[in-house]
């Protein structure tokens, strides 16, 4: 199995994905969102680019979703936090969201034989999945506004370490993820804490997001995309 | 002091320069070589983008060195070992020189204050000089090809740690430099000589030049950017 890191959506026009699954990760918050939606028996969660494509499919019956800059869209009926997600008033529903980074992410990743979404609260789940799957990986990082981030690498490297008996081949970015993960497995939340994002995220006042999006296999689940919506495995 | 880490020349146009020393630094084999050079008594290093341009220089009694794709350009006086930077014929000599990445990264780093080069080979000698500079900090990793390579992040996060004392503020790109640094602190000639590039370089049968490259602390140089040349301070 080739397992490759792609650090922001600015690098991934030097990645071939073709045939591979790329898993979109984006910690804080997107794809903490979408797992514990999905593990919280959300029916299906469609991702678009614009506010203005959320409001029309909010105009069909979705629940609309997202955040800019950090903060919930006005008008919109949730924003861009797991808590959030696990209310009961969404079991069964369809949500549609867009968030600055997340979803510019999966925009990216028309080539890839399968999409998957992952962050810490599935971590073991994605890693079993791949491993079963046996195909090639690349770990795209959602990064902040094109910049490098250090809560999705963290993330990447534990998806890699979890898969390294299968790995048979692998990149510069892919070690030093491991490498990094490696380094801070035992202070993971103390570290996101610090990260970028979540400093900037702390004027919001959503420390406790922070904190949730850092533990680590909170839901069995495993959202793929599927005719552009995430569905549960 | 604010120290920040660009990991590959496609993401510099995230970092704004002005008024900044921008460390270029390319582990395997430009800025080693300067290194190298400026360190054994060569008289000043003059980067140039093209095959051309070096040999332009070459007329006008330019030593002329490079390589594309790792190897030395046809008629060339140097290829891009740091071994030969170091015999005696090039003491008190002008060098002009053109490589795959290196070069690349330096012609990027236009808007800076000051351009300072940087390699394992004068880590504690860099460490020093910014100290003292006491000046904002972009650590420019050439990277290959415009992707990451590992070994650039390493000798980045070896100057971010060395500097650790006097940072004030940082990003997350240099944090997870700091932090892989520290994970293979004591394993860097082994890293290294698992990198990307040094399995690349190894069919060129080049495995000496990768062993000296990640040697620390070998020469007390600086090589600073003057009217286009490389002459140490």
């Amino acid at each position: 199995m080739y397992v490759e890191v792609c650090y922001t959506p600015e690098l991934i026009h030097q990645f071939d994905l073709r045939g591979k699954s790329v898993v979109i990760i984006d910690v804080l918050r997107a794809t903490s969102c979408m797992v514990a939606g999905m593990g919280s028996g959300v029916a299906s969660i469609r991702p678009v680019a614009s506010v203005e494509e959320c409001r029309a499919l909010g105009e069909q019956g979705y629940a609309m979703a997202g955040e800019r800059n950090g903060q919930k869209v006005k008008g919109f009926d949730l924003g861009n936090s797991p808590l959030e997600y696990q209310e009961a008033k969404w079991l069964g529903k369809h949500i549609a969201t867009t968030t600055t980074n997340g979803t510019r992410a999966i925009a990216c990743a028309d080539d890839a034989q399968e999409v998957v979404i992952a962050s810490f609260l599935n971590l073991r789940a994605v890693v079993d999945y791949l491993s079963l799957q046996k195909q090639d990986v690349v770990l795209f990082c959602a990064g902040w506004k094109g910049k490098y981030n250090i809560e999705d690498s963290l993330c990447a490297g534990a998806i890699a370490n979890g898969l390294s008996d299968m790995i048979t081949h692998t990149t510069d970015a892919t070690q030093a993820a491991i490498y990094l993960y490696q380094a801070c497995e035992t202070k993971l939340a103390e570290v996101i804490a610090q990260s970028d994002h979540a400093q900037r995220l702390s004027s919001f006042g959503i420390a406790d997001d922070v904190t949730y999006c850092a533990q680590r296999n909170v839901f069995d689940v495993v959202p793929v995309l599927q005719n552009g919506e995430l569905r549960p495995l």
